[in-house]
């Protein structure tokens, strides 16, 4: 069976399990409202980023796409999309840097040396390339000068400039070209809205952007579902490890630490939490777990997870006073989560299994470290599964859609859009919409309101039915 | 032993449960901020809001009191707090509305016959005694017309019309000058939010008002884990009856629902979920719920609860259909969630016990209703508990304290105060102190950030922690 | 409304919830198995069984019945039966032990002067008595000596005592023709099956007994299922207080404590265990608890709970180091599992509501006790709910119609009577007969064995479908 | 590096998961109670087993190993051991069915070509070898005859027939020999222990056997705590599929379904339970499960799984009419639990993934089924995790040395020792031995019965602590 044989089982798989996407394209893929529309991904090449380029290109579009991690690919995937035609595909599993930066640059450029209308961004590496891309287009036309990658320290923003410096001494507009015909981003991640917000703020965004993080049916699901269902898998394909009765402590009690506890809980392990923030720590009283600090169970516990998006939160110091074979692991953001630098200096390290090793102090006891401190959902399992990542990319569909209606409605000029440079959320109702696409696989039943009870708490049938600063 | 005996051990023991109070009397008994300051509350009179209005007195203020409903009332708590003189108390259980006007308008004069400086309200019947008197003592002075109590169907209504009137026979201006006295209320109650915020949004609201509704402590903490505790505590008060493999349909997954629907699961009650917000739906889906519509479950399921402050959530065709003696509660907001006049009219009713009567049809079968289709954790148990209460209290408090503290600071001249009459959040400070005030009673130890920390996610050391928008 | 009224009300509410009883009324109603039994019971006077005993009487019997405990008459029950004349009820809320002991020999006398043909016996005070009396009455006959009351210090035994000198002045062989009578009894309780073993052990049981306690549909639902629903619900009607985010010491985790601690998660407390036997101790870790000693939790937990039937579980010296306010409170067996006596005398007490009191130690800080030390749920609830009396009660009802059967079988031969002096526990086709008959009310739907798959597996397609070794 | 490094490597962090065997080492090494002792083994060669054989050997046994199922061996695990010289193993992963038999064979017959003095068996394979062997010689002895491969249809029997002829003709005695050496066999699992007490009651046992299979502290926790693990892990691995909001039918309630179904809800499924005893489908709905026929949800649920040791518990009709994509595994017994034979000929079959295979039917539906219908938590996981394997085996540990602990208090006399040819329960200080070694590493605290409390109860202060018939 070929790479691309595989994919495509997967696929047919991955499609059953995200019926938010699978729905878009029944409802829209007739009038085709992405016809001719060039959108490029720079999203993690996984089974189900297959599923929403596909479907892109269900309705329409003309797609493009890199991954935006050199881990993250997942080869059969990209085969399987590559050997249909339904998109272009310009990533593997274990690129470099330098290859990682050519795969962007690659993705982003059509075959006639032209950009896209609009991307699908996560974390926003292709937003940063077209927006440094004509910053230094514009300073080579004041004085010729080039970007220098030896002015930064920074492994990859070298990248970006090297590939800013080639561009400009083939085509010293492209990337001013690209960025007027751009109509828009829709953005995945936390750090991406907060990168386009500091643009925005300063005036310096390009092109109108869709803020998909912070969806509820995207920021609430990935977070709290999602990783309630990766953390333990990762947990167990990595150790094998039984978790009842066992002593885990969860750092922090956000969106994340939420569902990380919850998992715990439900595999009977005994759970605590630590937290900084009073009301969190607050709401972790109230559903029955023990707050404490790293101190408290530093020597007692077995399991420490990081689910903080800060730094520092499990020290060399911490780790030299843990039980011997203490598991310790991140699902929170990058690897700094621990600290793996002091770690490695302070330890030797011997490998288990793929993605799982025991660092060992000169005193003889040692600590089980997950995927090298990095995501363990990503390291140890396969991430978020489909369902989750269909509520996710159903929005990202709807942005797409939305960015290119209100391009249309405004008679294809910007000027005129509803969507100007700035950072705008994806309205409510299609908030809502993506859920509703998504009860019908789980036999879940709405309620209709009737007209009566619709003006009793003054909303439309329709909907949307809450304020914005509905906190669900 | 007297009453007033009763109600001071119950207080005892009820202040051990509120540690955001206490630790308020404590932090700030000693400066007494409130030193003559006048605080009329108009609030359910039971035990833990004798400690809220008892902290009050212990800040400093000078304290009277009535309830915002004719049947909440404890009249051991009333009678406790008078004989202590912290507050005067004008209440108790079981007034006719003529009598519970009357104590609205006792509470808010002083002996001297002027008003207070600041409220505590709940669902806005004292605000809305200000303003309608105003309003009509503008009238009286314009064309010496009076308020006419026959122009009204609205019982309610009548009362309100009729002490007006009967003020204005008094002293013409009395509610005017109160008016000009009022530095602020600050609201307990969706309900009396929605009233203030319509009333800013024409410029009709006379005072400032402080939302502590919305607060984090306030609103998850009262509808989530306090109905989470008083559903079943209410539902087994009242019948008894083991919910361990009973079906139970909850009617609604916004806040009150998601901590009805975890507490029937918590008995292990086979639960099910109504929605009409696909969202909240979905959600209810990832929490292991199943979605149906009343048809669905209506023959089959043993216990039905509306917690949506909907109408007509439950209607009288709906109780035709169901099983015989199935229960039916509702914790939601309005006895009309369920359409209990109809129920009145169709059925024989018959008392079995205090708050739970069973109406059977001319068939013969019939259901069980409690606390006639009010809130059946108040009427069939005690409500929420002090603990939640705590929570909501605490923040009433610094609510209090925050609006004297701006009117001081602008050199008592209003229109200099930060404050407007407007309706204002309380700052997310605030929020994370109350919640800050009740971990130490827990045991929960809260982790400190470090300065690199803090800096790292763009924080205060000493919070706000999140943004305005978080969901928590 | 009287008294008969209101428990004849409640009669039909509790019916609805004991379906295994109302199932026997139909299936053996019509054959009328119990025609002219006289049938004694002595098991608390409660609403649950006032449908026992009308359910005995509606397969035949003669009923009489009196209470097993001074203070478990709900007088509106016993009210309810007497007044349809439906069992012929010595009991009321507290009684003295004089009183008590009088009921007993009523319940056994049969208008005629003789006895009864069967029992329903809880704890073995109706079996105590009549052998106690036959063999006074056997000692009269050889020597004319008496029992003498004095001859005792223990309060209930000198009642005996006194009960039997007077029966045997007026009738010096009643007890023995009593005895004579007895085709058997079915005993309720741990305690009593204990007794009646070690009787059957030394050859002096008198009659057949069969050991309901032991059923499966008994034991494990009365401990675990009903334990859980009444746990919470005794501790919130007494102390109104929130259980979430509180520490809770279960002591013991054997059924009772197992359905005490899950009861006490569910409500979102962190929840603890004490534990002398191995096994059990890991069954709780394995749950996700903690496994503590007193020792560790004294001056952190706020509730701490006894589900052991061993003595001197919270001791005075434990109470001397518990938070002030800590509740403490026993579902297990006797009150000796807490030290009430040398609580009581060491510290002053306060009587806050019914059940609940507060001891203050000399030093000003104090504990709560609920029920002064007796079953808690019981004392501050209404104990399990009717569903789960149904299991227990159904048991008992097949064991007097199994003891009727083999009697009649044996051509009234006691002698040649399947069952003999022994104790027996019922067979398992009618334990698995009494969970049957409570599935259909649940809306359970029970599959059947094909007859290759009973083949395959070697049971019989209608059961028993386990080993007697098996421990569900 | 080599094989029989990373099987050391996962050897050395599976010793920390069973503490039960270590502490066996620390307690009984140092007075080497096995030494010169022959123990075989014959239990699927996996990391936990090379434990468990190098505990054996560390109380000086001389061990020789092979596995019991054709598919279980782990090879860098048995290549461990062998470099280690701790055991002599006969086993490796995909055997044929004579390879399979070849290894039982070597296993038993030491250097000296004689056998052992105790086997550790799982499923009787040796046992059934020693005593076919056995007959078979005494029938050559008498008439020369051999068995004849030929005369049966089982292919595994023949096998057993062909190595046993191949042994006669080479030594006519040897299986006669081993039967004289033999002290005694412990027994692992269910099936095993219906054969030697079918072999017991017909009075043809040949060597004293102990029953370790019923220990609470295997079957508990082996079925419940084991499969509550590793269902959920298997499902994920084999399709990486959400569970959250899916519908699952767990058919079976006994121990495994109970653990699967206590899974599968803490996955926030909505989780169904079919049976066929009243009285696990009643313990099913107290336990808030919904108690369903598989024609109830037979086109609705998403996930089936079946826990019975039943046969044709999922049938092709089933299969049927099972939604597309449905996913059907096993966790109960043999393959024949899902119509694997029908369905592989009704149906196309494409494999996914290793161990996940979607079978499609003519109309284009089609369903995934796990481990081609065998055990899923073996096939798509790594089966029950450490701690639990560490339950068991110390109950085998403790059981070899019980063994040969009577055998040498009977002067080696085998008739004199307490163990006859019958099958013994482990005693219940031995099991609670096996609980309290496994306490410690979870930091659970053990509490001490007083002299006192031990007397009030009737128990020994160091146990046991309850009856046989205890159901835990």
């Amino acid at each position: 069976m070929s790479l691309a044989d595989f994919g495509r089982k997967e696929l047919d798989i991955a499609e059953h399990e995200m019926p938010g996407l699978m729905a878009a394209r029944k409802e829209f893929g007739p009038a085709q409202p992405l016809a001719g529309v060039r959108v490029m991904g720079s999203l993690h090449m996984t089974i189900q980023t297959a599923v929403l380029a596909e479907t892109l290109e269900a309705l329409g579009a003309d797609v493009r796409w890199c991954s935006c991690n050199i881990f993250s690919t997942q080869d059969h995937a990209a085969s399987a999309c590559v050997r249909a035609g339904t998109a272009n595909i310009f990533a593997w599993k274990g690129e470099t840097l330098e290859e990682y930066w050519w795969c962007t640059d690659k993705a982003l450029t059509w075959p006639d040396g032209e950009g896209m209308d609009q991307i699908v961004d996560h974390g926003g590496d292709a937003t940063l390339l077209l927006h440094e891309g004509k910053k230094f287009e514009e300073q080579f036309a004041k004085d010729k000068s080039l970007p220098d990658p030896a002015s930064t320290d920074n492994a990859e923003f070298k990248c970006v400039l090297a590939t800013i410096k080639n561009s400009i001494a083939k085509d010293p507009t492209r990337f001013t070209r690209m960025v007027q015909r751009m109509v828009g981003v829709s953005e995945e991640t936390t750090t991406g809205v907060h990168r386009l917000i500091a643009m925005a703020d300063v005036g310096e965004l390009l092109f109108p952007a869709i803020n998909v993080n912070d969806c509820v049916t995207k920021s609430k699901f990935d977070n709290v579902y999602g990783c309630r269902h990766s953390l333990p898998d990762g947990i167990m394909r990595a150790t094998d490890v039984m978790l009842s009765g066992k002593k885990v402590v969860i750092c922090g009690f956000g969106d994340v630490g939420k569902g990380s506890a919850a998992s715990m809980r439900a595999q009977n392990a005994i759970t605590y939490v630590t937290e900084i923030d009073p009301i969190c720590a607050l709401q972790a009283c109230m559903e029955g777990y023990q707050v404490v600090t790293m101190e408290d169970l530093i020597s007692e516990a077995d399991v420490f997870i990081t689910t903080t998006g800060n730094k520092d939160i499990i020290t060399l110091e911490h780790m030299k006073k843990m039980k011997n074979n203490a598991i310790v692991g991140n699902i929170g953001h990058f690897d700094n989560e621990i600290q793996m630098e002091q770690l490695e200096k302070a330890t030797t390290r011997m490998n288990i299994k793929p993605q799982c090793d025991k660092y060992t102090f000169p005193d003889g006891h040692g600590v089980i470290v997950l995927a090298e401190g990095r995501l363990l959902n990503l390291g140890c399992a396969t991430g978020h599964p489909s369902f989750v990542m269909s509520n996710s990319f159903t929005n990202q569909t709807l942005a797409q859609l939305e960015l290119r209606k209100a391009y249309v409605e405004a008679g294809k000029d910007k000027a005129k859009s509803k969507y100007q440079n700035q950072v705008y959320l994806l309205p409510k109702e299609l908030d809502e919409k993506v859920a509703r696409l998504h009860l019908g696989q789980l036999g879940a039943h709405l309620t209709e309101l009737s007209t009566e009870q619709a003006d009793y708490i003054g909303v439309k049938k329709s909907g949307p039915y809450k304020p914005t600063t509905y906190r669900y």
